[in-house]
This record gives C-alpha cells, structure tokens and sequence, in this order.
C-alpha cells in the first residue's frame, strides 16, 4: 500500500522525526518550492529540556508539547503523517512506514537518540529512561504511588525501598532530576504525607567520571556538586552501576543500594531507522555524515540533530548531542536544500557553541556562556528565561510562567496527580 | 493485615469515594472530633461536570483535578488512603481495602454511580463512557487518532466508520459532547487536516425520550435541540441503541449507522460496595437512606450523592444524581455527625434545587433557574461563570480560564495531543 500523499511536480523530501532537528527544519522548509512530509510517531513536538519538570510533577505535558499540524496550517506545501517508520530501501527510494510505503527524493533523517542501557536487559527492563513525556509520566505516577504504597508499609527495608531513588547519571538530566527530588522532599512531601518521616527518604546521584555536569566548566561541575549536596543529595562519583535486579542496585565497587526505583539518565545512543549501511554508522550509533549534513557514500540522504554524527576541527569526535547542535544543522541545511532547489553553491555547518546551562534546585543554577560563566540565583533566573522563551507556543509559555510563578511563591509541585490512561491503546487496522 | 492508620480515642469516619459528596464531607469533618479516613481510587478530586472538554481537547486533566492531600494538609484527623474498596462487613464493622483491613465507627458511602449499559455486554466492551477523566483522555486520543488513520484511509465507508460518531444520551453530557464536536469540525479540523473533507464528518445524538435534556423545562430542551441541529449535529429522538458490533450502531427502529466510535451517555447506575444487604437496595442499584442519610435497617451506615436513593415530599421518586445534590446532602451529614458528637438533636435533609444549565457551544447555553429561564449568549456566560467558580483550587482556575478565553478568541482547542502512557500500569505488591 502506497502511503496517501498527492504526488505533485514538487521534488519531495521526507522527514523523520519531529524534534528539534526535524520540526525546525520542516518550518525553515515550509514555503519553499519542495514538497514536504514530516513524520514522527507522536502528533507533537517534544520539549526535551523539560521532561524532569514533568517527571516532578511541576508542569503538564501539554505544556511543553506543542501539536503538529497546528504548526503547519498556513503551509500547503507540509504533510504530516503519525506512523512509525520501519525501514528505508535505498535502492527504491522509499521508505516503509505503518501507514504504507512513502517514497522520496530527499530524505532527512532526524530521529535523534534514544537511552542507552548499554546492553544491560536487566537495567533496561527495570529502570526508567527519560526519553519522552511518557516516560516521564510514568515516572510521575510510579513516585507518588510508591510513596502511597509506603504509608501501609511497616517493614523498614521494604518502605525504603519505596521511597528511596537512585539516578544514574551526572549529566544536566540526572542533576535537574537530583535537584528537583530533593526540593519535593524539602518543601512538598512533609505537608502531603505527615506520616512518613521525609528524613528517611534518600535520593543518591550517581556518576561515573570524576566529575558532574561532564562537558562543562570545572566552576559549574563544582557548583553542581556543592548546590546538590547541600540540598541532602548523596552524590557518588567515580562508581558505575553494573546491575539492578528491582531489589537492589548493584554498583562496580561491590557495594549496594536498596531502592526499587532507577532512573536511568546515562547515555544515549542513535535511533537508527533499518536500512542504512553498515560503512554509514559510527560510534554511538550515529549517521557519519559530511560537513552539509549528507550521509556519507548515499546520495541525497541526510542526518540532523542527535543522530547525526559530524567531524568538524574543533570537534575531532562529533558535536555534543544537544538542542543547539540540531537547531543550527536544521537551519543550515534548509539554507542548502533551498540553496540547491536555486542552483547556488552549499555551505558547510559549523557549530556556534552559544553555552551550556543546568539547573539544580530554587534558585541554583549554573551556566557556562562562552565567556562568562556563572552560578546561583542569577544563573537561575537566567536559565529560567532561556527555556520560557525556547518553548514554542505563546499559551505554553503562559502556562509554563503560570505554573512556574505559582511553584516558586507556594513551595509546591501542584500537579500530583496519579492519571491513568484506563483502557490499553487499541490499535485499529482499517485498510490493509 | 490492618491498613496502618493509628487507632485514637477518637471516633473513626471512614468515608468511601473523594467525589461531590465523599470531598465535601472530608472537608466539613476536618477538625471535628472524629477521626477522618478518606478512601479513594484516586489521589485525586475529579471536577466531573468538565469531563466532556477534557475529552474535546479543550482542557488538561490536571485543570479539573484536585490533589486529595493538598486539600487536608492542615487537619491532622484526616487520613488519605488510595486504595480499592473490595467489601463491607457489616457485623465486624470493618472493609476490606487493596490497603488491607480498615475498621470503623461510622461508614459513609459516596460511591457515587457509574456508566449503565444496560446489561448489553458489546456495547459495554466497545462504547466510550464518560465517567472519569481517564475514560475523557482515552477518548480523546482515539478521536485524534482516527483522524490520523483516515487521511490514509482512501475506502470511502472506511474512512466515514473512522470519522463519524455516535452520541448516545441526550442529558447535560451527550449534549455538551455534540455541541463541543460539531464546534471542533467547524473552527478546528479543517485547519487541522486540510485534506479531509470535514463535511463528511457526522456527528449523531440520539435520545430515547422526545426530548433532550429531560429534567429541564421545555424552553431548554426546545432551545438545545435548535442549538445542536443549527450546529449541523444530526439529533434523533424517539429511538434508541439496541447493539453495536464495532463497525455498526443498531438502531430499535431498525436502522443503522456505519460509526466505531460510540460515545455513551445514557445512564448511571448506583457503584455498590459489596456487603451492603439486599433490602438496602432500591432502583438504579442505589442505596435506601432515611432523611438523615442514614441507610435503612443497618447502624451508623451513611450513603451521600449519587448512591443515595432519599425519597422526599417533592422528590417522590428521588433526588436527581447532581452534584447540588451531593453537595448538601455532604453539608447535612457532616453537621449531623457534629451534632450527634454533640448530643445535639439530628436535622433532616431537603433539597434546594439552586437550577440547573447545559452548555452547547459558542455563546449557547440554555439556564433554568428556579424563577428564570433564558438561553444563548448571557446563560453561556452564566454557565461559564458557574463553573469556573465550582473548580476547586485557584491555579485550577487560572488555568482553566485562561484555556477558555484563549479557545474562545482563536477559535482553537489546544490541547491536540495523543499523549500515551508508554509502560503498562505495574502494580507493585510490596508488604502480604
């Protein structure tokens, strides 16, 4: 079955995955003499940066997901189409997707990174990755029903494995994670369940390099460090987790630790579609690819964002897997297909690091500009301003402030809510 | 095993369900000399009366949503438990809970009701109901996804099963529902989805007695009928659905309607609590209850709101399931229980019917007040009003407000998400 877009004189170009890289570029490309066809498996953008904010319970999925089509509805050279891709044929240029077979003429892979769990089954079956809004609500559910379920349970060891989290990983994520757990336990939980004693509840970080925040300036890791730990964080470094077997977490020194929840912030590693060439993949399951974002050895096929892995001289092993990276290799490669449709000469990407910046707790932040770098309230407020803007959709934005006001003057995540979706995702197959 | 709530000199309430009835008399008995258990599935107070905008898009869950502990942080007599009622035992004075055994003094049962299908087990299995803000997500995602799935959908009676729907029951909800669709099909889809051909989108309410909204004065139930059908919803009364197999409604008139998706309003039945005795039980499976909202024939036994079946003077055959009715019947009680700890004489309950209103689209609604009727664009605002100031909570407010006025001036429900909960719900057993 052939997939139900008209074919028109337009050259088309297909995009898989609606993220930073792909929406962004789908924007830059909507009025451009192209036929465009942007897929992803959700009908909506993901703001990745504030998962961990969903994942608290401080702000709402819908806040920071903005819908598809809505994006689009001025341009009629854009399609969207909700389906999961399953392969590219090269050769027939065309891919294989849950609502048929689509072909291309460009294609534009973006469909970034997704957690690794370094090949551990065990870890992957049980801990909880933060890759998506869904991931980050079930977290949200499964903390509060844990803590529910503490209330009824007398034996020590037992409650504390409830109440007790361990994240893996000292990255911006498991930080923000860190940071935020531990004002909840400070601020929320002593007034939500007056018969737990909060003391007893224990948030470990994680880390294996010697230091957080990896990738930033020396100044903001120990910031992190000392900001994290003085919120009552039990931050361990220079240990790796080796197993977690639901009960007991395992670490590379021998020790362990009892706690039921693993939130697993580790690493990622490219969401390869099936299809491209072995010679194509590099490390971390990334797509090689030349400094115009072209896949390497196949013609017209082209990788943005997280998956793509680019060689540039200040970045002998490939950009950082961040926003920026993929907002910029969105813009730039517009620029060249465009550049193309008008027959002029292409340019090459070269990142333009604007800074890094994690946020740990009310009022503490660190923030590393290119020539500036900065922590405390400050860096806070900073950090703030930068996401509130980067969200796209002005009534997001309000909900967004709104809710981040409120949380700031009330010392309160109001969204602890434990919604189930009740009945199981029915998929229906209506033409085959 | 016993639930782990500390056995005190005082009293114990143990009250089932945080709906209407359940919440407010939480609240009243807060600082009574009672000890107070709330039990709920939930941990959460659900706004009922905006379930249907939740489900258009319109609203957040969490806008309707009332975390159960932040509404007691500061009375230390209640205890919150989320927990499955599993039976009551009348002699040992005691229920069973997913919590385990939880004793009491006094029992109130605010069960409240859920969906009648009237026995019809395929339907049962198929329609959507309306009675949680769970069952408004999950119809909310399927009628997202439908569209998805029928703009690859070339068969032309394949595409109408997934566009068309079916309304079952003409009360405040099957109205409410029409009128929010066939506004959506008007200012949302075709923007949305500029390849369909949002004309062939039907919408379908059908009402088994002559009129719709039974119960309001006739001006209402004129006005809505001329609301709904200028909005292009095909309304049928006088019939009734008597089967749906997943592609097709059956009519009793013996006709059909090629839809599957069938949303049902069309009735409520009593959620008994298993150990209540037969002779307790009256028409609608609710429970028989004095003025004082005693149940009949067993001692210390309350039913409040939509459970309760209360014959009165005007009333003759009971109270209508409202949440007015929940409301003062959970005022009542709790001044009773007040009085009785008192020794104070107990006073019996008669309803004040404050009116009731329904709300169909842009600036219609109609309003019957106890000595005013009126309909259109000053009841729209009267109902608008009415229920934001019913939400509990103020963020709830502001929030929902602000979705209104935002929907309002760009003619957009917002909220176009199919978010899915990725991992199924693990229920974790911890302590047996």
């Amino acid at each position: 079955m052939r997939i139900n877009i008209p074919e028109t004189d337009q050259e088309r170009i297909v995009i898989i995955g609606g993220g930073f890289a792909g929406f962004n570029l789908a924007r830059k490309l909507a009025r451009s003499p192209y036929q465009i066809v942007l897929i992803d498996r959700n009908n909506f953008h993901q703001f990745q940066p504030l998962f961990y904010q969903v994942a608290m319970a401080g702000l709402e999925p819908s806040s920071i997901l903005f819908p598809l089509r809505k994006s689009f509805h001025r341009y009629n050279n854009v399609y969207i189409r909700v389906a999961e891709v399953e392969n590219i044929d090269l050769e027939k240029r065309h891919l294989k997707t849950s609502l048929g077979v689509c072909n291309f003429d460009h294609l534009v892979i973006a469909t970034g990174a997704d957690t690794n769990f370094f090949g551990n089954e065990k870890i992957a079956e049980r801990a909880f990755p933060m890759k998506s809004v869904s991931d980050a609500l079930y977290l949200r559910n499964t903390i509060l029903n844990d803590y529910e379920i503490a209330l009824s349970t007398r034996d020590y060891d037992a409650r504390q494995g409830l109440i007790d989290i361990v994240i893996v990983g000292g990255g911006p994520t498991g930080v923000e994670v860190a940071g935020a757990l531990a004002e909840m336990r400070k601020n929320v939980l002593p007034k939500d369940y007056p018969e737990l004693d909060c003391s007893e509840i224990d948030i470990y970080l994680i880390q294996s390099p010697p230091q957080l925040l990896k990738g930033m300036s020396e100044e903001a890791s120990a910031k992190a460090l000392e900001f994290l730990t003085g919120l009552g964080v039990k931050v361990i470094l220079n240990n790796r987790v080796v197993d977690f077997d639901g009960e007991f977490v395992h670490m590379k020194d021998g020790t362990k630790i009892q706690s039921r929840k693993v939130i697993w912030a580790a690493g990622v590693t490219g969401s390869l579609v099936p299809g491209m060439p072995e010679t194509s993949i590099a490390r971390g399951n990334r797509l090689k690819v030349d400094r115009f974002c072209q896949v390497e050895g196949v013609d017209r096929i082209y990788a943005i964002g997280d998956i793509a892995y680019m060689e540039e001289e200040v970045y002998p092993e490939g950009h950082p897997q961040v926003a920026q990276v993929a907002i910029q290799q969105a813009k730039l490669l517009a620029e060249n297909l465009k550049n193309k449709a008008a027959g002029k000469a292409l340019l090459p990407f070269s990142y333009h690091d604007l800074g890094s910046m994690a946020t740990i707790g009310r009022r503490l932040a660190v923030v590393d500009l290119p020539k500036w770098k900065f922590q405390g309230t400050f860096a806070w407020f900073v950090w703030l301003f930068v996401h509130l803007f980067s969200i796209i959709g002005s009534r997001n934005r309000l909900i967004v402030f709104i809710n981040w006001v409120w949380n700031y003057a009330f010392y309160d995540q109001t969204l602890r809510l434990i919604i189930r979706t009740k009945a199981p995702w029915k998929k229906r197959n209506v033409e085959s």
